[in-house]
């Protein structure tokens, strides 16, 4: 069977029999240090899948980081470092290289990761591989398992607007021009939740977290399988927080919803609370409920009093998975 | 000015000089972990420029782990774990893929590092990123720069292997059977020198360390740069350490010196001892002392009692410069 036949889920999980490794599956890998953990993720990058003409290659840099921070952020993580591989196009210009590595280094800055390493070489696709590392207290590490059904379901920030910014740069749609370079912002230089997932992870209140990069539906499929298939979630259309910059790119209220729940790119976090400590965990930082963790295994969506099945797909250009 | 133009060496250089980071420029990064330093590398390999035809997937497995282990005994470090990033071409089979992972965890298990996690997509080109983390006390830390006029220089294993190797699978030179299968199986699968690592930084006899990916000479000059070109090395020949299976392929004995200096792959260790310290560095594991550390800038190689300059070329299917 070939790999396209396979489908990149079965890959992965075949991957993970082969490997007999339960420390994979979840955002980042960790390994001990004392009274932390020090976590590791890593996130591969290439120019046709990942990186618009339209970017800048500043963005592509930021960009480069901001990924690998917002799988740090989904652990509640203090990043620490970013190391590059990057496979560089022979005819590409130094001067755009070295503006990759000046966003690479803003967004390092800005969330106080120093770039320690890596490696260059040339490749025909421009192709970058960034690592971060970042550390908990053993105490305080979030995972993707530990959702229990009553448990209030929620995010960060706003959703689709990523695909909102899909839609204007990849298909030309048309926004007026003050909607049009926020949404392209948001779309070409996410920031990773990086205080967030510091300050709700020391809330104590959270019971996992993880970050959404392909999707709000998408990204609750597999909190339910990191939950061993144990728990469901029912989400309220009308609580999920959207940018009003972002209606204004959307068709109606039904393509409105598609956008806020079936793109991804926003890097917002996606987390559940238990009920008694919803108080703790909005002193920790500002963030939307949008439903609740239920038993059994269904994905609702509760929209003008009906209920409707969310289904696993999610339009994206970041097209990986983890293993 | 394009990327070929300009040459890896200077845009190593110019990152460097963006990033202001003065931790760059070794086999490994590390970061701060109580009394000992966490180890991190990464490595890109390319299916095209790393991984000959011949290879099998599960050697593709190996080598991908072995050239981030390297990295790791390079420092003296002590193996963690490893993770990789995937990309895959769509035709390639399953099974193929699954050989790739038995072999990453063959040589992950003969190092003690677990393989924790990583990132698959898909991609034209298979392309491997891995990352080896290991630790090392912070007394014990090895560095490229440290080597001082007077020191010994010394390499364990034996050089040239996979340059014959090279011979052998890409030009087709022929040999026995029984010194083909030994050579390509270095070339192929070559073992990172881990254990000698970990002993030799125990021994504290040693000045500086780095592995050999790029070949001799190559290795010698960046150790010359490393040390901020205050130091050269005079090599004498004639204890240049070959494997007599390489000898049946060189085509004379200038060839020989020629296959054990300027071709790369080996991943063997190159080391500058205090020469007080040579009987406690024997103690440690065994290697072949091959000159020594001179002042001044040249790397010199004593043949016959002539003395020549060695120049900076390896041909070497790892294409790559670590930044």
């Amino acid at each position: 069977m070939k790999v396209s036949e396979a489908g990149e889920r079965a890959i992965v999980k075949r991957i993970k029999e082969l490997l007999h490794s339960p420390a994979i599956g979840d955002d980042c890998a960790f390994i001990e240090s004392g009274k932390n953990y020090i976590l590791i993720t890593t996130d591969m990058l290439h120019r046709k899948t990942d990186f618009p003409r339209e970017m800048s290659p500043w963005q592509i840099g930021w960009m480069s980081a901001a990924v690998n921070l917002s799988d740090i952020a989904a652990k509640g993580g203090k990043p620490i470092a970013l190391l590059f591989s990057i496979g560089l196009p022979s005819d590409l210009e130094l001067e755009f290289v070295e503006e990759i590595y000046r966003g690479m280094q803003a967004c390092a800055r800005k969330y106080k990761a120093e770039i320690i390493g890596g490696d260059t070489d040339q490749h025909e696709e421009l192709t970058i591989a960034g690592i971060a590392l970042g550390k908990i207290d053993k105490k305080l590490l979030l995972r993707r398992s530990g959702a229990r059904a009553g448990d209030l379901l929620a995010v960060t920030g706003s959703l689709g607007t990523c695909g909102a910014g899909m839609r204007i740069i990849i298909q030309g749609v048309k926004a007026p021009e003050r909607a049009r370079s926020k949404i392209v912002k948001k779309f070409f230089q996410p920031e990773p939740r990086i205080n967030e997932g510091m300050k709700l992870a020391r809330s104590r209140a959270l019971t996992s977290m993880m970050d959404i990069s392909d999707g709000l539906a998408m990204s609750l499929y597999e909190l339910h399988r990191a939950n061993n298939g144990k728990v469901g979630f029912k989400v309220y259309a009308e609580k999920i927080p959207v940018l009003k910059e972002v209606k204004l790119i959307a068709r109606d209220e039904k393509d409105l919803l598609n956008l806020a729940i079936y793109t991804g790119g926003d890097f917002e976090l996606l987390f559940t609370i238990k009920p008694e400590k919803l108080k703790a965990a909005q002193a920790a930082c500002s963030f939307t409920v949008i439903g609740e963790v239920i038993e059994g295994k269904e994905i609702i969506l509760e929209h003008w009093g009906r209920e409707i099945e969310l289904r696993e797909i999610g339009s994206n250009h970041f097209k990986k998975l983890e293993v």
